[in-house]
């Protein structure tokens, strides 16, 4: 079984104090509803001052609690950095350096792309060890997932202070140096910092071998006519060809700043929230992507992807359109973990796009069982998606026939209310007569079945939608036939007064579309039953009907028309 | 063929004087568009205007403008009851009586209920003829038509004034003993006036003899028993029971005031207007109808309606309700002139709703060709109107086969745009499929004509609806099938990339729905190339997807989905 991303915050209890009912409120109010973001803001925030500020001197049950919390919290909300921040602060003031350092780990897994975070930790790491092999690593591994970023600079400058701080002045040369190719916010100024080097430092230090040589076998080539010249203005001519090549690779970063600078101005919000993002906002992303995607750049278009799916965590287009884009890199792999993060993680059930596309992805490489999981994980947290359940009907109908789906959707059938029911018996006849063309059992459902759906609108329209469809060469018996259904639903059925006669008014286009030279008597009698004119036929529900032309007459009856 | 009711004002000219120039270009303003009220007042205003206002003087070019334009103009609008009054004032200067009198004869015959313009016309009989009978005539003409009236007091005053002025005091009486039966807005005041003849009028004329009678014989009834009365203590007595008797009715009548008096109150525009009607006051018309209905006299429902359709007269509800009404009393022939009243002259051709139900009421009362002209008519006016064309071919299916009807929509499709044609070669199809049972004559219809509808979406969705729908003992053909129309559409259609990805949603949804195994593979294929991922996909026209549920992946790609 799948959990799609829930933490377990319903099993959480305190009875730590004169808190503790205080605190099962707030605990209450969150699992009342775990997708409103202020209620766990509220109860992080008094879990965390419990006693005047949980620390390792708190009684057990605070300590607990305070934990417990954060992991549900972020277990549902992983992309709040700052949040992570406190949790690691606080496990620091409870457990010290080795629980806090968990938590940025756990931190940085989740959201991998947060510059903020990955410069906290490696402040931390620069506070807490004295290792300097250790924190440079972990400079490392923040710069391969951050470094790329146009706002990154915090974390550099970061990098930079520790390399200036255990005296290794080559380091920093080479920071700069790499920066130098990285198309950041603060490009010029790094850009400053670097030139400034490269009249100090040592030459080695500066670039690498191989270039270097280049370089001065171009210094000696040009001076080769004239007389000897003394090493230093050897040198002095190096490093102002050292200062072209850099300068040359300066400006075709800065270059790329220019291009991407409307894009990234059009960010306000970089980070994670609940609330909705704006709409020029959204729509500065998709242009961002279609440039990146354009430029072809794999590397930066999948990173620009993470960046939008932390700033648009919520809307499921960004994750179908990034899953579509990787598996357009013919990237099935990483295809399935992006819908695997948004489904499990990030976007609620009530979107169940994604999930259902995930679930198709899943079938199409062939892992059946998996694509009917997501089905049945979907179901657990929304059982009356008719949408899920038909689809996996869908998956049985493809892999196991269309017995086993009809057989399935029995079951289903059996624990849902009349509407759901309705909807999905016209789904157990569609397969019957459109997949197995067993037209007559599907009839049967449609006779067995009415008395139950008796005030289901889709039963009742499918059933109708149904008899009609049926090739007849006799025009006669096709009518006696659709005309009984038509008589059962308003005879027999309860459907609301507006959907009997939307069902009607399908009738009616019936008799129009198909009807011989008596239809429209047919048609003016049953106008003046179905229509009748007290008021309330000024509502006729027409949009629905399949021939829009022929419920005309109804539709523009209640509106206003003038040219 | 039929005039839907159209002022020949095109063939207006006017040559008179210096104003010649001006008045043309009014004419052309008002022929460049005759819904167009403000136009029309201008030129009204200015025709009336010449030579310092139009008399039997002024020269006989500009007397025929006026007259032409007034007629033109009260064929367009003859619901301005004001503007018969201004022609007949005109005419009276003009022609004199007989010509203004004929003014009013036709003002009325076209707006028969109102009381204002049945008021002027006695007025103007009162001060233009001499014999006494021949106005009361038309006063009980009009009393006729607009009696009945709750603010039909003006006439009624009217009414009584003419015979106090003749010096009939009896028929004062008669009349004030009538309209105590009628529920009128000031039927206190009436009361009030009658009760005071009570006691003064002779009693023969208070009353008619029968009841007379009866209050005779209740009196002396009453004093048998006593001994001898003198005659005028008798009288005095009988007037007491005339005051009782006549007490009774009025009660009965201000109570029907009562019931009728919030909607009345509602009413706040009952003339006609070009301008649009207050939500509120249709709503109250609404209701007012249902509670005439429901009284059940049909004089005063029928009344009631005439009334709303002065003010309604643009509102189709209105008169498909009255139709619907009419014919649930069993009156074919009034329900008929309702429908022909509605759609010659008052309802806009931009709203076929009536006339299309009126046609179809013609075909049911077998008129064939009526119907059939109805609609010819309809396309003259508005040539484009595919509703219209393919109810035509409606009615030529029933009566004349299938294969008459599939030439007319042949001639049709000759002279229309691609859009327009490719809907009436998909209804071809359609008859020949449903109607005709030969689908092979159908595919004929796509496969011969998609090279025309290239661009057609309705066209291309019909032709895929057609293949899908096509019942298939081997799928894997029938998938063939489809597919290559799908293909076809793709490769060689030229639809907006919109349309092209809402039929690709339709195939990708019937592959779902019927495909087999390796349905998900295709599905997930064209899921990247119809989507994609560059941002132009965000907008995707699913609402008329026919599965939705299959679309939903895609619908929902584009919006924000929270809880």
């Amino acid at each position: 079984m799948l959990a799609l991303g829930r933490g377990s915050i319903a099993q959480v209890v305190y009875s730590g104090d004169e808190a503790a009912v205080e605190i099962r409120k707030l605990l209450e109010a969150v699992v009342e509803n775990e997708d409103d973001f202020e209620k766990w803001e509220a109860l992080v925030t008094r879990a965390t001052t419990l006693e005047g500020g949980v620390n390792r001197n708190s009684n057990p049950s605070a300590i607990d609690l305070v934990r417990n919390v954060f992991d549900c919290f972020l277990a549902k909300f992983p992309l709040f950095f700052g949040y992570w921040k406190k949790y690691a602060d606080l496990e620091f003031s409870i457990g010290g350096t080795e629980t806090a350092e968990e938590v940025y780990e756990r931190g940085v897994s989740c959201i991998t792309t947060s510059v903020d975070l990955w410069a906290n930790y490696c402040t931390f790491k620069m506070d807490t060890s004295h290792d300097p092999d250790i924190i440079r690593q972990l400079f490392e591994r923040g710069a391969h997932f951050v470094g790329r970023d146009f706002q990154s600079h915090p974390f550099w400058d970061k990098y930079i202070e520790f390399e200036e701080r255990v005296q290794a002045p080559a380091n920093v040369t080479k920071i700069l140096s790499r920066v130098l190719y990285l198309p950041l916010y603060h490009i010029a100024r790094y850009y400053e910092k670097f030139s400034a080097l490269l009249g100090s430092r040592p030459l080695e230090e500066l670039v690498d071998d191989e270039t270097l040589d280049t370089l001065k076998n171009a210094v000696q080539l040009e001076n080769q006519a004239g007389p000897e010249i003394a090493p230093l203005e050897l040198e002095r001519q190096l490093r102002l060809k050292l200062a072209d090549y850099y300068y040359t690779a300066y400006s075709k970063t800065s270059q790329e700043v220019q291009t991407r600078w409307n894009y990234e101005q059009g960010i306000k919000r970089a980070y994670f929230h609940v609330t909705e993002v704006e709409d020029a906002e959204l729509d500065n992303w998709r242009k961002y992507l279609d440039f990146e995607e354009k430029e072809g750049d794999f590397e930066r278009t999948a990173f620009l992807y993470e960046r939008c799916l932390v700033a648009c965590a919520l809307y499921p287009e960004f994750w179908l359109r990034y899953a579509r884009w990787m598996f357009s890199q013919g990237k099935e792999e990483n295809t399935r973990l992006i819908y695997m993060r948004a489904s499990c993680i990030f976007v609620p059930i009530s979107a169940p796009a994604v999930r259902l596309n995930w679930a198709l992805f899943e079938e199409k490489l062939g892992r059946i069982s998996v694509s009917r999981d997501i089905y049945i994980a979907m179901l657990e947290q929304a059982p009356g998606q008719t949408d899920t359940i038909i689809s996996l009907a869908g998956v049985e109908r493809r892999h196991e026939g269309n017995d086993a789906a009809v057989a399935l959707l029995e079951q289903y059938i059996g624990q849902s209310d009349n509407q759901i029911g309705g909807i999905l018996a016209a789904e157990q006849a569609r397969i019957l007569w459109h997949c197995k063309g067993a037209v007559d059992e599907a009839r049967d459902i449609f006779k067995s079945k009415y008395a139950r759906f008796l005030d289901s609108r889709d039963f009742w329209i499918k059933y109708l939608q149904f008899e009609v469809a049926q090739p007849s060469p006799d025009q006669k018996e096709a009518h006696a036939r659709i005309k009984a259904v038509h008589e059962l639903m308003r005879t027999k059925g309860t459907v609301s007064e507006e959907v009997s006669k939307e069902l009607s008014h399908y009738y009616m286009a019936y008799l129009l579309n198909r009807g011989g030279k008596d239809a429209a008597e047919e048609y003016m009698q049953l106008d003046k039953i179905v229509n009748g004119y007290v008021s309330s036929d000024k509502s006729v529900p027409s949009q629905s009907l399949p021939q829009k032309r022929n419920g005309l007459p109804h539709h523009t009856a209640s509106k206003r028309q003038r040219k």
